[in-house]
């Protein structure tokens, strides 16, 4: 196997490859770096077959998209990713085969929902959940404390104490430690119980990265149009949210709301379906077509999506737009179909 | 022979590949143009094998370190280079192979200690001691206009004349000059006597490079922590520095200082070894770590390293820190050493 961090910097960079295949992975690329990584795969005549997000970035631009674009790799990313080009979408306890490689998923929510970890044989990328003496902050983007104590203890920290760690960022020049060595000595977890990890996280008083909406919102979207200003995260956080349920629920009367499905029509017409009767203008396409939407300003619209995070974008660009009737479907399709299996 | 210079531009890296083989070689590579290194590698289908940086440079980053992670090649240093990650450290008429080609090393001290030339059969890569049309500054970083006149009038000038001069900056256009051109119409140097060249050095009146003593310092320690703030130069001229002589003579006495070595623990361990009862805490942990130097505040701490340069950073962050008994051991564990042996 070769294994090398490829950004040689704070924000890290996995190559894994298989040297009898030539197959290769990259996990975490910077669309930053993507020239760097094409040398390298280049140099070392290698074949890209899989792109791997660890969750969906809010400090760096992904490369995913503009790799697959240029290579034909396949992008694989947990269930719960709100991005629309995701080849694969992976689970906890699915094994993705590179060449001799067997790499197994983790789904290690905490730092964001769709957060994973990927474990080799002797070692695991822990991605922004578990870092060296640290751990990935839980204060937004759909980060929970509570779930990423859960995540560290029960999943990575069950790895044997030998296994190599190595994170998406280290500050301090360090580049790898191990399980053992971070179940002793992190500061932030090692012998701390849920509640006093939960009290650390809730006060770390970390000010927001730099450009967080718009770097998180297009990694979440792969829209990248200059002509779309992104809602601010004080507009995304007013934005009321429904449950499946109430959505359900209101669909049968006189009132109804319109369904506004905001993915793109392979989405819509894909795996997850779409709930009937709803309307697909993609997000992209959306500020240009706010017009026809018009006639249902009165009645009140829905918005949905794959999770509830790209339509919960449509629903304030909406209410940027005068729309005081929109709300958005929690969770989106995923959540909806769950609800609607649970109820058969 | 494949030789191209790569940049294009005013700081200069060179390309040496041996076509039969498939080797290469780097010479000065500049950090922030490492991915057209491995794309040129790559486009020409050629092994990196070996990495040069004629001296320790103050205006760039250099690339050395991180292409030998992405490539395994070796770090090809002079022996007085500060680095700690330097794979060969070279002397004065020392053979370096690559593939069919043999590059002898020439050490040409007076822009820094540890510059060195690089000879092939008819050309030398001259680093920044011989440009065309002139010499480099020897002002700062340890130059010395004197050292500096001999190792161009005895070592360069002694090459044949028809011997293609390929420096490691111009910032005039030029690519190419000779031996004999420079001997005859190099400004500086052309039919001046040593004490005529010193003059016109201690002369010149130039401003430091930008951001010089935080790119040397990182050049020399190949620490990246945005914890560490390095140290000013200001700071770095006022720590006191002691000769080996007077640290052996004190080693005897009741008020022996401690001896603290900041280098990292494969270097303590290494082939310099350490002056016994010296304690090791690696410059990348110190401000971390200066707790455990409180009990010989009193008492007086002398900092060793390789050469005497990242303990002088050592020394001046530890004077920052509330220390004012501490001291540089000069010239590091290299003159220690050589005083050593010459005792015996």
């Amino acid at each position: 196997m070769l294994f090398k961090e490829l950004n040689q910097g704070k924000c890290k960079t996995y190559l894994i490859a298989c040297e009898s295949s030539g197959q290769a992975a990259l996990v975490d690329p910077l669309k930053d770096n993507t020239d760097r990584y094409l040398a390298m795969l280049a140099y070392h005549r290698l074949t890209l077959t899989a792109l791997f997000d660890t969750h969906t970035h809010a400090d760096h631009r992904s490369a995913c998209a503009e790799l697959r674009a240029l290579t034909d790799a396949k992008v694989y990313m947990h269930e719960l990713a709100p991005q629309p080009c995701v080849d694969v979408h992976v689970n906890d306890g699915d094994q993705v085969k590179l060449g001799d490689i067997t790499m197994q998923i983790l789904h290690t929510p905490g730092h964001t929902p769709d957060s994973i970890a990927i474990v080799l044989p002797d070692r695991v990328l822990t991605g922004d959940v578990l870092m060296i003496g640290g751990t990935g902050r839980s204060d937004f983007a759909g980060g929970d404390a509570g779930q990423e104590y859960d995540s560290i203890t029960q999943k990575l920290f069950a790895l044997p104490d030998d296994t190599c760690v190595f994170p998406g960022h280290d500050y301090r020049g360090n580049t790898v430690s191990s399980i053992g060595e971070e179940k002793k000595s992190n500061p932030r977890i090692a012998n701390k119980t849920r509640d006093e990890f939960i009290q650390i996280m809730d006060n770390l008083g970390l000010p927001l990265p730099e450009k967080i909406q718009e770097v998180l919102q297009i990694n979440q979207t792969e829209i990248d149009d200059d002509a779309l200003s992104f809602p601010s995260v004080p507009e995304l956080n007013s934005i009321r949210q429904v449950q499946s349920a109430q959505v359900k629920k209101s669909l049968n009367k006189k009132t109804a709301p319109m369904l506004l499905d905001v993915r793109t029509a392979e989405e819509f017409d894909g795996k997850l379906g779409h709930i009937p009767g709803s309307q697909l203008i993609p997000l992209k396409e959306l500020a240009n077509r706010a017009a026809e939407l018009e006639q249902y300003k009165e009645k009140g619209i829905v918005v949905v999506c794959r999770s509830g995070v790209r339509s919960t974008t449509a629903a304030a660009i909406l209410t940027g737009l005068g729309f005081d009737k929109v709300s958005n479907l929690q969770g989106g399709m995923l959540a909806w179909n769950e609800y609607m299996e649970a109820k058969q």
